[in-house]
């Protein structure tokens, strides 16, 4: 068999009959140079935000499993019809759902993981030299039914059937030109990345980099797979994800802005064992998703305890953490709704002194206020007031030389 | 376990959110009064007409596998809405895809036949207590494809799955009260048929009554399943259609005009055996169906053969028939756009001399010209010009008293 590319078009590529037809002619274009092809597809524009919103007129609360076998079919019309477009032009194609496609799925709906793929089908179509367009962001459950993988779902399905088949490389086409090294829309002189490690790129994914889903870059580099982040606009050749070991000294490589964040203290916690336990399992139970916890210890055998969420999960967290403060007795629960989270990333970030000297000091001659701070190996987290943000992230963008 | 009850939801009476939500009290209300209960579906609304010319701009003939990914979509998306609406309202419900429903179909994409229906998961999920909305007009082939049932499957689906759990009745829902004497629309003293026999039933669905699929009528007669086709708009009784042994004499139930039609003649066609399969063999592969053949005995060992077909393959089939006329050395093709079916349908009206006397004398009486005549035990239809066909229906709805 050929070598196996897989792409992967979001929903923006795929907005109109038109752009449908341009990314055929990109499709069949990467087929003619020699490539067997898998291409991924999300659905059509805004399709997903119309279906939740007409299912929310229905009902405030819709069950998941109805909400996956709806949202499921923008994926199922953008694939057929951008088969119908690439038969059109005289070449062999064939669409599969995420369940004909393989791709089985376990855990929760609207959210579920890829458990396995079972690429006989797949190959089946590939070896009769069809290009075959999935439904991304769908799976099947060992009940059979049709389980979505949760927002930006379509990337992992890309890099998962990526690593199943063993292909050459994955594309994911948007509608930027790839990665930059922070939000061009904040840091007008942000420049685009031509590489980045899968260990960054899982950090700014992970830290708001909206391009890229941060669990399809953890697939990327579980089973390396080269990933290409590029554009469906043009012929940039776009930002290479893949296993550098860098032997140049640490460098910063990007920056982001995570505005979609609340903070929640619980002040005065009694030093007892079993306390985090009890606080955080039961916030996870209600599945709201914990970002940083921050735990100093306190004079009289009282600790405060923070933690960060994203913002539309407050009220739900603050609920369950005021019932939980009752419950252990700690005095009081505060949170704050106001604040962000600005991060730093680059291998090998937290061995430079010089890198984390020259972030804090940054922030301190822009009098700004550090609530929170949270360090992994390769980067460096803040939350901070919105108030002075984006001018921080600018300053930082040229203190760190990312103009250059 | 309870009673079953197969309801159909038309797309008319989905078309929007509030049609959604009424149609759900609707199905509560009988799940209220002790019954299990199947629910298929159609798309809402012009939903299944904006695919087709979704894929139309892309292409003027899209593949039929791919045409039936794209369209099954509708039925998906109102079936998830639909359990949604109900589980809304506190009662349990699942949506299931002709795939779950284990609607398992042969021959061709697009036009496929059931073939079984595996009632295994089916039952598992009624015996959960749980209402469960099935997505008509389609199944799942033997190589795991999505295929449709052609237009008009949802009936079919409806009434397969009655046949199938055995279910107490069918009951199609639609935007009319049921099913009447004739079109309303030509004759306004059209009545509404308190019941009607499944032949008749079956000659006036294929003869142009649109309310009901002809094929859901053939299998709901050949499984007994009690039909009952009536309005979701209100509460009349609509039509209940089943096993009737009339002890009446004859009596005309119905009268149709189909106006989608056209007629070819072949002239002077040469009398060898052979020929007719020739002509229509060759009609048949071309996927066009045939209506009515007429041929008569002529003078000098030639016959004229003629036929009827449907008006949008009126110019495939000319093309087609005009070789065959070279072929086999026959005279002319002409042929004619211009021409309708007028029926009258009635359990034994052909036993019964009355009955043809006054269809033919009231043609007559008009002026109409008969240009072709074709009767069965229960029908008898004449392709007359278009020219007085409405004033004749008129004319024999009050001949036939079925004004009274």
């Amino acid at each position: 068999m050929e070598d196996i590319i897989v792409q992967k078009y979001g929903g923006s590529s795929l907005e109109t009959i038109d752009k449908i037809k341009n990314v055929a002619k990109r499709i069949v274009k990467t087929k003619l140079s020699g490539n067997s092809l898998i291409v991924v597809v999300s659905a059509m524009g805004k399709t997903t935000d119309n279906l939740i919103s007409m299912a929310g007129e229905i009902c405030t609360e819709p069950a998941p499993r109805e909400m996956d076998m709806l949202l499921s079919t923008g994926e199922q019309m953008s694939m057929s019809l951008l088969a119908i477009a690439i038969q059109c032009m005289g070449y062999n194609a064939i669409s599969l759902t995420g369940s004909q496609c393989g791709i089985l799925v376990y855990s929760d709906y609207s959210n579920a993981r890829i458990g396995n793929i079972d690429t006989k089908r797949l190959k089946g179509e590939l070896s009769k030299d069809n290009i075959v367009i999935v439904a991304g962001f769908q799976g099947e459950n060992s009940d059979g039914d049709i389980v979505t993988l949760g927002r930006g779902g379509s990337d992992t399905t890309a890099v998962a059937l990526a690593a199943a088949v063993n292909a050459k490389k994955c594309e994911i086409y948007t509608d930027v030109d790839g990665i930059y090294t922070t939000d061009p829309r904040i840091v007008h002189r942000a420049k685009l990345l031509k590489d980045i490690s899968y260990d960054e790129m899982l950090e700014l994914a992970k830290l708001g980099a909206k391009v890229l889903h941060p669990r399809a870059v953890e697939i990327a580099r579980n089973f390396n797979v080269p990933l290409v982040v590029r554009s469906s606009l043009n012929n940039s050749e776009g930002t290479k994800v893949r296993e550098t070991v860098s032997m140049e000294k640490a460098i910063v490589r990007g920056i982001t802005l995570d505005k979609d964040i609340a903070k929640i203290s619980i002040l005065e916690v009694p030093d007892r064992p079993g306390i985090a336990y009890n606080i955080f399992s039961k916030i996870c139970e209600a599945n709201i998703g914990i970002d940083m916890i921050i735990q100093n210890v306190h004079r009289n055998a009282v600790n405060d305890i923070s933690f960060s969420v994203k913002s539309q999960d407050l009220n739900k967290a603050l609920k369950i953490t005021k019932d939980i403060c009752k419950e252990i007795n700690a005095k009081e629960v505060v949170s704050d709704n106001t604040v962000v989270k600005l991060s730093i990333v680059g291998t090998g970030i937290m061995g430079d002194p010089s890198v984390i000297t020259l972030f804090f000091e940054t922030l301190y001659n822009l009098g700004i206020n550090l609530e929170m701070i949270s360090t992994s190996e390769i980067k460096i987290s803040c939350i901070i007031n919105d108030y002075k943000a984006e001018e921080a992230v600018n300053e930082l963008h040229s203190k760190f030389k990312l103009d250059e």
